[in-house]
C-alpha cells in the first residue's frame, strides 16, 4: 500500500492556493497536513471561503518552517513575488520538497528578475537549484528533484503553442508575436480598481505592454527551444471572464507547413501528454472547453496569403497555468502517473 | 469486487446530458455504455461539446429501448418535457431502471400536469410507479425503486429551504413567498431570445410569474410536509450567470422561532446528509459558493419587526438541481454511498 | 433667453457623480462650473475616468465652500455617508441650492438614521429643512425650494411600485414583502471583495437582510401614503450586472382587483409624468430596459390563487436611483421641463 | 429655420437599427418617418423592443420603395448580406439618399465580394457609385453624394489606427498583423449557438482565422494609403461582453520613431476630428471608455527591444463600428456638423 504524501500550502488564501486544496483533496496519494496564511492565521480557511464549508475545516497555520517540516513531506508556495525568494532556501535546508508557484524562480539570473520584476532577486545560487516545471517540455529533469519552479500562466499557455513548431525550426522564431488574453482572476484575490467589478464587467483593456514580466521566461525557453536567443513580441489582455487564458501566436513560416502538417507536428511532440489536446484542421479551441482542468488545447491555421502561422492556445489560468501544472510538478517529481489527482472534465457549460 | 453498473444517457446533448457526463465519468461503481440523443446520432460527442475531446471518443447512439436494454442497466433520461412520458414505461417494461429528469412523472395526476404543461401528461397507472426522487426529504423511499422522477431544479432549492420549517410547523405555510432566481443555463441548450447573449447579459427580468411549472411540484411536497395543503406564490427571474439558482422565502412565523433556532432544526434534520449544508448565523450562502458541485447550502434571518422568517436556499442548477441529484438517486437506489461520484468541491473563484 | 444655471459636483470621482456629469453636459439650461473632489483635488477628472478624455478638461477643485458659492447657483453633493451632514448646512447658509443624493437628510429624526446608519446624524433642524425629492410622488413640493434630498435607488424602485397601490388602499400595507436585487455598481467605486470580479461574477448573493439602511426611508413613504405605519420585509441581492435595480413587491390584496385595474389605476397615478413606464397586461419590464436612462417601468402579476398581487419595478440605479432623478429634481426645483437633459433613449442591447 | 431631413431605416429590428433610432431622435436635423423590417412589418416596434415603449409609438412598415421614396429624404440600410445590392439601386433611382450599413457596397468588385462573403455581389456599376464613408479618412469624399457604403465594425477599428502610419510610411505594411476582439453583439440578433449565453458567458473564442469577410476591406483602403497592395493577417476572437471591439495591431517599424512619435503623427491626421481620441503616452484605451458612443480612442506602444510598434484602437462596434458613423456620414453628405447627434458622452460605468 503506498503511503501518503503530506502537503502544506503557503498562501491558502489566494486563488492558486485554494485551487491547491481542490485538487489535492481529491489526489490518492496526497494529503493536506497544514494551510498556511501570514495575514490569516488562526481562522478557519472557510471563513474566507465559504465553499469550503464542512469540506475543509482546518484553521490557517502561520509560516513557521520547522514547524511545517514536522507536518509535511512537501510544500506549494502560492506566495505574491518575493516572497519564495525568502522562504524556499529554508524550506529545502530544513528536509522539505519545494513546489513554488510564483515568479521568483523562473528566471535564470537574478539581474534578469530585477530588470523585469523591478525588485531584487534570489541570489544566483538558489536559482540555480530550482528546476522550470513546464511539465510537457522539460518533465523528464523534473523527475527526483526537490525544488520546483512552477510556469507562469501566460508562459504555460504560449509556450506550449510554440515550442515544438521552434524546435522543428517551422518558424521563424524572430517574427514571434504573441497577442495573449486572460481572465480577471488572473490578478488574484487582491483588490484592486482594474479587478473592481464595475470597471472590469463589459469591458476589455491591454496592460504592460512589452513590460509584462512574464517576456523574459517565454523567451528564455524559446531562446532555447530554437538554439539561439529569441526576442518577441507579447502583449497582455483582460477579458470579463473569471478564468481561462488565450494565447493568439502568429509567425512567419519557414518553409512550406501547412495546417494539416502543423497538427501532426503538435501530436507526435505530445504523444502520451494527456494534458494537451491538438484539434482538427477548421477547429479551434476555446477557454470555456477547458475550464477548471488541466488541459492546454491547441489549434492551428496557416494562411498561404500571408505565409504565417497562427497558433490558439489555451489554459485555465489557476489550474494547467497555476495549482494544476503544480500537481503534475508533484506527480513528476515523485514519479507518480502524471495524471493522478487532475482528472477532472472541463466543466461545461 | 464490485460490478460496475452500466449506464445509459438519452438526452446527452443538452447540458443536463453532458453534466451526467463530467460526473458518471468520476463514478467508481458506474460505466458510460451508452451516450444517446435523437438528433445527432451517429456523431461523435465531442463534435458538439469540444470540452470532451480526448475524455470520451463515443459517438451518439439513437434511441432504440431493445439496445439500450442490451448494452445498459440503468438509463437516464435528460430530455424535453413530454418525450420521458413515452420512453420510460417502455423501459422499465424491458428491464431498465430508470431515472427521469424531466417533469414528466413529477406531478402525482395527469391532471395537474396538464394544467401546468399545456400537454398532455403520462397515464395515472405510470405516474404511480415513480418515485420523486428529492434525496433529504424523499430517500428512504428510493432505495431499491426501479423508476424515479428526479426533482426540477427551483423545487429542489426551494424545498430543501422550506421543508424543515414547515414539517416542525414552525412557519405559516399560507404566507410562503418564494422569490426565485436562476441562470441562464436553467433554459438548456436550445436557442432563444431570452437566453441570447446581448439581452440577457447586463440584465434582470422576471418571467411565468404564478405560471412557472414548477409551482405545482413544490405545492405537492410542500402539502405533504404541513399535512394539508398548501398554495403559494412562486416568482422566477432570470439572472445574467450560466449556472446557480436562488431561492429567497419568505413566510410569517408560527410562534417564536429566532435564527438561532433555524439553524439548529435545519442541522438536525439534515443531520447525516453532507450535500445539505446549514450557514451559522449571520452567514448567508451565495450561489458561487456551490458551483459546479452538488451542495445546496442554506441560511437563515429572522426578522422580529415584521415576525418573518426569510430563508435563502442555494445550488448549482445544472448539478443539485438536476445530473448531480440524479446521480444522487442512483447510489440511494443501489444502495450505495449517497456522495459516491459527485465529491466535487466547489469550484471557487 | 435663459440664463444657465451654473452647477458644481462634490464627489465627481464616484459613479454617482461622473453620471451626473454625463447628463448635465447634455442640459441645455445648465453649465457645470466646478467638478469637486475631496481626495483627487488638483487631478484632472479625466485621468480617473479616461472616458472623459476631449469632453471634459477641467481639473478637480477641492471642498471650499466659498470658493463654490461664487461660481455655481446649484451644488450637488454625491458623498459618502455622514459627508453632506455636515456640508450642506453651510452651502445653504451660503447661498447655494443644494441637492443631496447621500442618505443624510431622507430619514425624518436623528434617531432614526443613527438607529439604521449606525452613525450620528445630522441634527433635526437641518432635517427639517430638506425637501425628499421622490419626484413622481412629491414633485409638488420640490417646486421652488433650496434643499433637495435625494432618494435612494432601492426606494425609488421600490416606491414608485407600491405607492400608488397603497394609496388607493388596494394592498394590505402590513403584508408587503420587497424583494429587491441590484448590479454591482450600487456599492460605488470603493474597492471590496463583494464587488472584486472574480468574487462578483457568475455569483448571487444576499445581504443585510431586514438590515439595510433603506428600509426605514421605504417605510416613511409607505406609512405616509396609507395613513398609518408600515413596517415591511425588505431583503437586498447582488447581481452580476453592472446597472439595473428590480424591485419585485409583493402584497395581499384588499378587494377583488385584477392586474389590468393595476395597470390602469398606475397609468391614472402616473399621468402625464413621462419617466414612470407602465407595461401592458403579460408584459414585465426587465433592467435593460431602462438601462442609461431615467425610465422606471413597472408591469403587475395578479394571482387569483393566493389573492396576492406582484409588482415588478425596475430602474437604473446609477440614473433614476441617483443622477437622474437628481437633475430631474433640479428641474422641478427651477420649474423647468422635468426632463431636461434627461430625454436619453435606453441604450440597448 | 432649417428644414429636417426625414429618414427611415430598413432593418429597425436588428441591433444595427434600433441604435439608429437612438441617435437619430435626438438628432436636431433629422426625422425618422419611417422605420421598416421585411420580417415584423404591421408590428409596433415596441413590440420587439420594450425599451422603446413610450419613446417610439410607430408600427413597423414593410419595404415599399415607392413608399419609402414619398415618406423620406434618405434612408438607412441596416439589412443582412445580399439585401442592399437588391434595393439600394433601386431606392437611388426613386430619388433617396442611401446609405448602407451592409457589406454590399463595401468592395470595388464583385469578384472580390464574391470570393470572400461566397455569394453573388452588386454588380460593377452599383459598386462604382457607392462612396466608402470611413469618415476620418474619406469624409471629404463623402460631402454632397448620394450614396454611401458605410464600414465595417472591425475595419472601422483597424483602419482608424494603422491609415495614418502607413500613410506616413512609418511601418512596413506588408508586416501588419491584427487581432481584433469583438463583443457579443457583433453576430446580430439572429440566434446562434456561439451566441447562446451559457456558450459565450465566460469564454473566449477565436473564430474565422484569416477568412473574415472585412480583411479585403481593410486591405483595400490600406493598399490605398500604402500606395501599393497590402496583404495582411487578420484574427477576430469573440469576448464575453456586449459591446466593444479592440483591434490590437502590431508592425515591423520603418526607420526610428517611438512612442511619442506616432501620438503626435495621429494627433496632427485627426486634428479636428472630434472622434477620434489620442492617448497620451504610457496610457492605453479600453472598450468601455467609449462604451455607447461615437469615438475611437487610441494609444501606442513602441518595443525597442523587437522595433515594433503595437496599436490599440477601440470603438463601440454599434456605434462608430455602425449606426454612430453612419449618422457622421449623413452630417458629412449634408454639410452638416460631423457630431450632430453624436454628442454622447460614453457611458460610464
Amino acid at each position: 500500500m503506498t503511503t501518503q504524501v503530506r502537503a502544506a500550502i503557503v498562501g491558502s488564501t489566494g486563488y492558486g492556493g485554494v485551487e491547491l486544496i481542490r485538487f489535492l483533496l481529491n489526489h490518492p496519494q496526497v494529503i493536506i497536513t497544514s494551510v498556511i496564511s501570514s495575514s490569516s492565521a488562526g481562522a478557519p480557511i472557510s471563513e474566507g471561503f465559504p465553499h469550503l464549508n464542512a469540506i475543509m475545516q482546518e484553521s490557517l497555520d502561520a509560516v513557521d518552517i520547522p514547524l511545517i517540516a514536522a507536518k509535511a513531506d512537501v510544500v506549494f508556495l502560492a506566495t505574491p513575488a518575493g516572497v519564495a525568494a525568502k522562504l524556499a532556501p529554508d524550506m529545502l535546508e530544513a528536509g522539505l520538497k519545494v513546489i513554488d508557484l510564483s515568479g521568483d524562480f523562473r528566471l535564470k539570473t537574478p539581474e534578469l528578475y530585477t530588470q523585469w520584476y523591478k525588485r531584487e532577486g534570489a541570489p544566483q545560487e538558489d536559482l540555480d537549484k530550482a528546476v522550470f516545471g513546464l511539465c510537457e517540455v522539460y518533465g523528464d529533469q523534473v523527475q527526483g528533484v526537490d525544488f520546483i519552479s512552477n510556469p507562469g500562466c501566460y508562459p504555460t499557455a504560449t509556450l506550449l503553442g510554440l515550442v515544438p513548431a521552434v524546435k522543428a525550426g517551422w518558424i521563424d522564431p524572430s517574427t514571434i508575436i504573441v497577442d495573449a488574453k486572460s481572465g480577471v482572476s488572473g490578478g488574484g484575490r487582491g483588490l484592486s480598481l482594474g479587478a473592481h467589478y464595475a470597471e472590469a464587467n463589459e469591458n476589455l483593456s491591454a496592460y504592460k505592454l512589452n513590460r509584462h514580466q512574464h517576456i523574459p521566461e517565454i523567451e528564455q525557453v524559446l531562446s532555447d527551444a530554437a538554439g539561439k536567443p529569441v526576442t518577441m513580441t507579447f502583449s497582455t489582455h483582460l477579458v470579463p471572464m473569471t478564468r481561462g487564458i488565450m494565447a493568439t501566436c502568429y509567425a512567419q513560416l519557414s518553409g512550406a507547413h501547412d495546417t494539416q502538417a502543423f497538427i501532426d507536428l503538435y501530436r507526435q511532440y505530445y504523444e502520451g501528454r494527456k494534458f494537451v489536446r491538438i484539434r482538427e484542421q477548421g477547429k479551434l479551441p476555446a477557454t470555456k472547453e477547458v475550464w477548471g482542468s488541466n488541459y492546454c488545447d491547441i489549434g492551428f491555421a496557416v494562411d498561404e496569403r500571408t505565409n504565417r502561422v497562427t497558433v490558439i492556445s489555451v489554459i485555465d489560468n489557476v489550474v494547467k497555468g497555476a495549482a494544476g501544472q503544480a500537481i503534475q510538478n508533484l506527480n513528476l517529481m515523485m514519479g507518480w502517473d502524471e495524471t493522478a489527482g487532475l482528472n477532472f472534465t472541463p466543466v461545461y457549460p
